[in-house]
């Protein structure tokens, strides 16, 4: 599915496919429990002035990775339109009698070009003690920015339906590099248990420690597979109808990740809580991404309920 | 891998086959810990008289499933030689000198005609309150059985190459009806939570409930992957290069399993531990497969054992 | 707390005190999600017939305990009122004046004498597997039961009042056989592992056996301190102000000790799960503690609203 | 018990009962897998010259908490006894001769005043991403530091023995401050759950959210509990009696509360993996006590090891 205009791929995709730029997304915001969209507050006030479209921008970001990376050129923002101003009387009712399917309706993504005056990182946050620089996650703010029809992504109200979009391929790619993490620490995991020693056994010779092996091969190769099959799935039936597939993997993939990062690091001791391996920055890395891009208890939601629709479907199909 | 002569073959093999009889395998006993099946003591007694070879089997078995079918027409018996007759002189010196090797290379597999005078069922066993009648599971006595070489499957010695050889495709098996019980268990548990009501709602609308239904379909899926995945290795490389897979999904699957049937019938209430439904059956079954061909501990450390064998390849390799 | 009237004490109580008969408890339905129980349909009609009043009880009912022991001499019935005869016209608005109240105002408890004509013992129902002779767990009908206000515990609409006041211990009561049963198998385990042998060591030298070993300790240790800090709290406070630790234990330890059996199960393999030890009936029992009285997540719902409750008065009193 | 000479005392425990000055333990070392403590290699070389014992100390230790604090007076360190020079030949036969007890007589711990010329803190470590300023956790470089008799505490050779005086104690404490962090983080997240809303509701009133409270109040509970019954029975037993209890609440304790902690993480989203809640700190403190001070399998090899003893006098009493 493709979104931008020409122009906006010309001076924001294709830079970012060649690894000139960064970019930032700006949809997650502190004052508001973000796992429920809706809520988001940051604002896209429209007005029209001598028949031609304004926009501004204001509101407060964060956990907006890469935008305090120097090559970061464009904030792609989710905002919640505001079309309290009386030139968009028209609007006012259309969306008042739209009613419930307003809430979904009523975002919109646009582009802000940084760096940007109106733009401003306030600080930079932690992740369980990493700050992960030099792209980092940053708290920003968003001061009146001025923008114009050009800087929507799809038009006014269609920001959920690009964010799906996005989100689908987005949280496949959380898996595959969860899957990453925790090859390398079994990898690191059986170095460890062949090197070391403990009350006359290598630690691998200890029954313990073989489970701790054998649970982590499951799950890894659990992980994997279930991996796999929801790419197949995403290539074969597309981001809408591999929504439950993905928002599956998004809860268990990570889980099942964490817990071979876990168990590599009790096997390496003190040394798995330090930087001199990467293990305590996987975890935390694995335990945010039980909370980023929708934490579980949302995608065990959205399961839950296509599976009720299917399991209906199904029953009603056999009276 | 094809083991019987081809008598065995016509007189078992294909009418098992055509579903015309069935078999029982006695290898468990109760009076050692059969995990370690060096420890098995049933013994086979050779003796050569008149230059003709003769066979007596004596033990206890137990868990011998389907020994009270009255279709039942052959038991597959594994039995430890014992060459003690002065008669087989040869044969003590030699497995003596074979050292530690002996104890894999000291078992045999015998078929005992059934109904036998000297096979006798002593009682049935439970499993969890379930008798599974008709087929049950059987503690068996075998009273100085007389066999000869006609009844040894490969001849002397080649037990646990027999056993290993019909142990894999067994456990990918037991993987196969640990699915479809859960499949089952996840369909009733739709069904259940689409019907019943409690606090104004449909058990589906409850959080927690959800929360049951996501975590059992990616339980679901993910057994199903692990099996899928590991019955194309053993068609591709046969069960001895696939040993490991065979042993890990062996533990996982039935603990994925378990666990929705258990959801399932924490759903359906008290009607899940009758036999209203077939959910408290199929718990007892899964939770037997912890336990029945190797308990959960034996294969992690298979799988421990080989991975540590890979890894150390590794590393020397690096070197 | 005492609900009996001095002719009721002396009919059933005293001599159940004495062990001389049994009760049983009619609450659970088949027909509802009785989780809720609000749902309970069972109907207790009342007539003013020449001003006297008249009750017929009508419906059915499961997993009621002892009913078919033969020393059963009373049915202690939870029943819904139903006021609908022209002679409760009275009633019939008070009621409905009550509004939502109502709701936990509707249930009555009453006493039916067995046997009873009435009362028909419809099948004996099993949990998973074990039908618990001779006492067992049948499914009732109530066929119409002509009764007066002298079978009625405390008068119309105090079920729920009644039943709360039970509830409470006898939750604690279940609380300390399941802390029995595992304090059992934990013995039985410990037996185990002393005796038997596998790959060379006992069964406790393996390390996966140590750390079940020490993972029971700690749970029947924590289920042990639970139950007895919430008996303690119930004699200090009572039932009602001990509600949320009561409702916290009643799923806390059926988890605890039922986590005890099952390791015990796995060590001692396939006996484990038969009826030559007591742990395949234990774990059934545990299991059904998850359900019985109440499941998991109704008591879950019960601590956390009281927490709520607390946390809310707590940060008003910060203001 | 009380090990210090008259003089410790005066110098380094009576500052450091008043706050005054701060120490450092230094017992784990980077090299060897120093949960077996038979392993730590930092070598306490005795010389005799003219009569007169002279002591120096060489190695290499990590997770030295406190000591980069400026506050910091003295270094508590275990040190393997070295007896090779030629003038201690009759300690080198007398140790010779004890074979295996030596392993746990082979230790001294002895006292650095610091800072000290010869104490080098080599760098600084992180608890998944938490330097834990000031005080900190370094690793140090003991070079060469010469030492006399009036250094050691109770002298050559008992370093296991203080230890595991120190270490009971110390292990309840840790437990204390799990609770403490646990304690706290359920108060944020309860008043996070009366605070946000997501899908119309406050988080509390998502049947998810409560299962969280819920569990985490029976968590909480027994990990009070657990430390209150150990703490009890240090007093009066003693440390040594009470060590299966000591050894158990070390792994259960840190576990139940890292639940909690986790718990209040997921609650608050992003929010919980910031530095603007203590949340993410604790967890990483919580995970760490799964390994410092002994790691989980360590302690339950005790529990388990403790309790088959008690088991198997208990049968031995029986026959």
């Amino acid at each position: 599915m493709e979104f931008g205009t020409p122009t906006q791929k010309q001076q924001y995709l294709l830079p970012l496919l060649r690894g000139e730029i960064r970019s930032t997304f700006l949809m997650t915001e502190p004052q508001v429990a973000s796992s429920d969209p809706t809520n988001l507050s940051t604002v896209l006030k429209k007005k029209i002035v001598n028949g031609k479209i304004q926009y501004t921008l204001t509101g407060r970001k964060w956990w907006s990775t890469n935008a305090q990376d120097p090559r970061c050129r464009v904030a792609v923002v989710v905002a919640k339109m505001d079309y309290s101003d009386p030139s968009c009387r028209q609007q006012q009712k259309s969306s008042t009698a739209k009613g419930k399917s307003v809430k979904h309706g009523a975002h919109t993504i646009v582009l802000v070009p940084m760096p940007h005056p109106g733009l401003r990182v306030k600080r930079s946050l932690t992740v369980m003690g990493y700050d992960d620089a030099p792209y980092g996650h940053a708290e920003v703010e968003l001061n009146g920015i001025n923008l114009t029809s050009e800087h929507l992504v799809l038009g006014e109200g269609s920001g959920f339906r690009v964010s799906q979009a996005r989100l689908g391929p987005g949280r496949i790619h959380h898996c595959m590099r969860a899957i990453g993490m925790a090859a390398r620490a079994y990898e690191l995991m059986m170095q460890r248990v062949l090197e070391r020693k403990t009350f006359g056994k290598y630690l691998w010779e200890h029954g313990g420690c073989q489970e701790m092996i054998a649970d982590s091969v499951a799950d890894l190769e659990a992980a994997r597979l279930l991996t796999l099959s929801c790419a197949a799935a995403l290539d074969d039936v597309g981001p809408k109808l591999a929504r439950d597939k993905i928002a599956s993997i998004k809860v268990a993939v990570p889980q099942m990740t964490y817990r071979v990062v876990d168990r590599a690091i009790q096997v390496h001791g003190g040394a798995g809580l330090s930087d001199d391996f990467p293990l305590a920055r996987f975890l935390a890395g694995l335990r945010s991404l039980q909370i980023a891009d929708g934490p579980d208890a949302v995608h065990k939601m959205t399961v839950a309920k296509l599976e009720v629709k299917k399991a209906a479907k199904m029953v009603r199909s056999r009276l």
